[in-house]
């Protein structure tokens, strides 16, 4: 990786884990909806500071993965955070459509209820429009 | 661990990592302020539930941990989200006083500017006056 020097110096803030990834948390900038939590790597990182487009690295395909590449559903980056640890980075995002791979606005629709799980909110499109028979992305 | 039915229906809904541990995202429920990121075992979720305080796993310490029990910064429990993957919680929240172990409201009060980390929040609280000798709680 080629970072810039302003992206490396902020790399070099973040503790990456023994698999070289940090947790992100994905936030909507004006509504603080949390959106969902993903792994960036380093590349992700500077990519993502680089174009302003939010990439994460999908643990399950071993690879980058532009947030909406596939769906369309892309987040562009607003504010990054780090914490007082460094180990968890906050992004402040503006989504385009939705965040979850459901079709749902965000990944959190599931919550405790009597001692049960139930859906709160429903998919706002149909996941076959946002993949088709691609992987999500 | 001796689970309660009800607690026992929503544990197995929750994939927990090799280490037995979840991502946990903290939110205050009104506002929507993002106040830190901490790991879970199922006996701190279960705890959770049944007492509607906040418990986290340590990893540094490698121990449960009511969040507060040291600095009385406790959180109240209002909902629990799991998300789509089934592998990260968001806690809806009561903060009381900060979250921050730097006596910050919340955890992540340092953000990009211009390629640098710049500190975008100050302590409400001196650190020392939340956990005098004590390790952090």
């Amino acid at each position: 990786m080629n970072a810039s020097p302003a992206a490396a110096q902020l790399l070099a803030e973040v503790k990456f884990d023994a698999q070289g990834l940090v947790t992100a948390v994905a936030q909507q900038h004006d509504t603080g909806e949390v959106l969902m939590v993903a792994w960036m790597n380093g590349e992700a990182v500077e990519r993502s500071l680089a174009t302003g487009e939010v990439h994460y690295w999908s643990r399950s395909r071993r690879r980058l993965w532009r947030k909406g590449e596939t769906s369309g559903q892309v987040q562009r980056l607003v504010e990054f955070r780090l914490d007082c640890d460094g180990d968890t980075l906050l992004l402040l995002v503006d989504q385009h459509g939705v965040a979850c791979h459901t079709g749902r606005r965000n990944c959190f629709f599931r919550a405790a209820r009597d001692g049960a799980l139930v859906e709160i909110a429903a998919p706002v499109v149909a996941p076959e429009t946002l993949y088709g028979s691609h992987p999500r992305g």
